[in-house]
């Protein structure tokens, strides 16, 4: 590549997983960064060394950075503070110590300690529903990853004790703030059908709309849930959201455990993605979803690790496994969901929801260098016959070395580069016999 | 405890879940060995620090290292080399590759690959069933840890060419060289009912009660392995294998997954323990165990990793994990599988599956110092409200910090100290070729 300009940065001799279209492999191979975006990828030999910095990956997987599709990452405050109940009373006692607890300050403590757990596994980008989501912008700004996130709503105050209009004014300042900011995707996030009522949701979808902005919402998440929205509405939830006009290619439904044929068609139909949350789901006993029923109508779907409340943790490594092994056990098909189609869902997929496979997601010169290095010397990624299936099977959150966002590298060797990690987990200690108090 | 002899050594500021009878957790405790048994436990100001060694723990988790109840862990050299099918043409191709590569030295080189990734991720004793059962012997001292392993029987030559006569004599000659041996737990494993017919597996048994031996079997792992044994014997699985009276308390069969409400009671009654086996089970797409209902009937359940080449790694976190939160999602309740039925099933429950819950699988004195120490100072070990709930819910392998085995430091920061691992994976990457070749 002679006549290339000299790049920003090169990681060279690695394992180049690109999760594009095709799905390309590329052994031996280089990638060159030049003001954020991929200037060039391909064979080491071809990209050369000619970088302001040049990281030798030593035959390590370069792969995307992936996309988490459903969290609440300032949850990680009560991680495993309510345990075994199921969604319902638990959602009560959560948010009993939600009201005791947070605050603007404990917000951004909690999504700092969340997005450093998904940074240092490999999320790059991450869609976040929380209390005062500008904090969540300034907290993954501090450690450089993205975030999608804006307007929260619930028909209730809660803890920002705000009414809809309120929280249509906080929504419009939020996107003026971070208005053609590359970091940030800009959503509209009603808490769900159970918790909002049709007018507040469609005036929400409304302001979405009026600003370009995604739209994401739990839906379907219990068999509960479908049958209170059923007793509510006289239509099942997925019906509901249609019914309204609320699903397009712009929707991001979490869960969607509880589906009949016809709404996992209408999914399809309507281009809305579906976030599975594996992890979630089971501890919290709502279900297993037809993931692979989604997946043969068309749907498209992409994984969330949902928060560390109900988790207990954000690894979206064990939520991919889940994926891709979960629905072969439920529906006794080793074929049920292919090592493609898993991966895709945490990359390729996972950008497309949210309407950014133009620059995130696979790694493919133009797009904004989102990478991860996944170390290959470890006793569990050895051998490796093909490297996407170690990716699906055995990787594990702890491989992740070094991660890279818009070029910039913001883990390094398994610490964060940003932010000094030590003292939020201090802060965080110090809070934890107030957390345990609030809901005793 | 000023009346104490000076122990060898003292792990002192532990938060210390013994997994006893009562779950007993203790904060700012040590554990003193001596002649690698526990000698004392309890507040660390009560043990003292005379010690020939004292090690810190800074408020780390100390904890009985983990039982694998059952593992192939020389099938880690085909680690995904064979994805995408169920069970039974999976196991036809995976036999394809044992053929072509295993002798007794490839044997051990992939025994020393899995027992590497067990004891790292904190696994002290494990129940493996592969060819050349005193190579994973072998392959377990060197690194330090403890394995039930014996005679290995399936009526075709297999890998090892021999018949079931020679079988009985190598299992004897087996029994006789590790007579006595704190590290071994002589056990009688055929492969399975559809494998090893009935005349076969009755004396096999009578061998395993000649020699007082433990005795493993695969049991009702799928659908087509019920219909095959009733088709063949006019009983299902459990049936089968009660009739021929191979079931009681020194009976571990693995899988369990296809149990009729009789096959459930015929476990209970008869005090044989199911290893239930999670990860492999989804990624087969075999099914989900009954894991509740046998739990509820009173049956013994511990967990097992099985093979690399079903996993794809040997994560008993993961497995863990799995075992408490999928029968919630399967059941739809939460309280389907407790934390603490959880965790009795890695720890004690695992080593009264291996007759040996008066040595290991709790810390107590009088027991061998088999100890993990768990790393609480990362970022998704924060905050911890009750330790139990963590080491179930949040606690990933690359956590394990340090493991012990009768109080001697096998894994040190996360590095094994018995062998040189480097050599063992160079070893396997240059295997590598040829096995891929083997079923190409």
């Amino acid at each position: 590549m002679p006549d290339a300009p000299i790049a920003d940065l090169i990681v060279t001799d690695a394992l180049i997983v690109t999760a594009d279209a095709d799905f390309t492999v590329i052994e031996g191979a280089a990638v060159a960064v030049r003001d954020g975006r991929i200037a060039a990828l391909g064979p080491a030999a071809e990209i050369g060394r000619e970088a302001s910095e040049v990281i030798d990956a030593g035959g390590a997987i370069l792969m995307p950075g992936l996309v988490n599709s459903h969290c609440h990452a300032g949850d990680s405050l009560f991680r495993g503070l309510v345990e075994d109940l199921p969604l319902e009373p638990w959602l009560q006692t959560v948010w009993k110590a939600e009201r005791a607890i947070l605050n603007r300050d404990t917000v951004r403590l909690g999504a700092t300690l969340g997005f450093a757990e998904l940074l240092l596994s490999g999320v790059t980008s991450v869609m976040d529903m929380f209390w005062f989501p500008d904090q969540a912008v300034h907290a993954a700004r501090d450690l450089g990853m993205r975030v999608a996130t804006g307007g929260i709503f619930i028909d209730f105050p809660g803890v920002d004790h705000v009414t809809h209009d309120d929280r249509l004014r906080a929504a419009k300042a939020f996107f003026a703030e971070f208005d053609g900011a590359e970091d940030v995707f800009p959503t509209i996030m009603p808490h769900g059908s159970y918790t909002v009522g049709p007018d507040n949701l469609t005036s929400a979808k409304a302001l979405a709309e009026e600003y370009g902005a995604l739209f994401s919402t739990h839906a379907a998440e219990t068999q509960a849930e479908q049958t209170d929205i059923a007793n509510r509405y006289g239509r099942s939830v997925i019906r509901h959201l249609d019914h309204l006009g609320l699903l397009d290619a712009r929707t991001v439904l979490a869960h969607c455990v509880w589906l009949d044929d016809e709404e996992v068609e209408i999914l399809a139909r309507t281009g809305a993605t579906v976030s599975h949350n594996p992890v979630s789901n089971l501890k919290l006993a709502s279900g297993i979803a037809r993931i692979p029923d989604l997946l043969r109508a068309g749907a498209r779907v992409t994984i969330g690790t949902d928060g560390a409340i109900s988790g207990n943790d954000l690894d979206m490594w064990m939520a991919l496994r889940l994926a891709a092994t979960l629905h072969r056990g439920a529906t006794r098909r080793a074929d049920a969901v292919s090592t493609r189609q898993a991966l895709a869902m945490v990359t390729r997929e996972g950008a497309a929801a949210l309407g950014a496979l133009d620059r995130i997601g696979s790694l493919e010169p133009g797009k904004f260098a989102d990478m991860i290095l996944i170390d290959t010397s470890r006793v569990h990624a050895t051998p490796i016959f093909d490297p996407m299936t170690h990716i699906v099977f055995s990787t594990a959150k702890s491989d992740v070395r070094d991660v890279f966002v818009s070029g910039r590298r913001v883990v390094k060797d398994g610490a964060l580069t940003g932010i000094d990690i030590a003292e939020t987990l201090a802060r965080v200690r110090a809070l934890t016999p107030e957390i345990a108090a609030s809901i005793a």
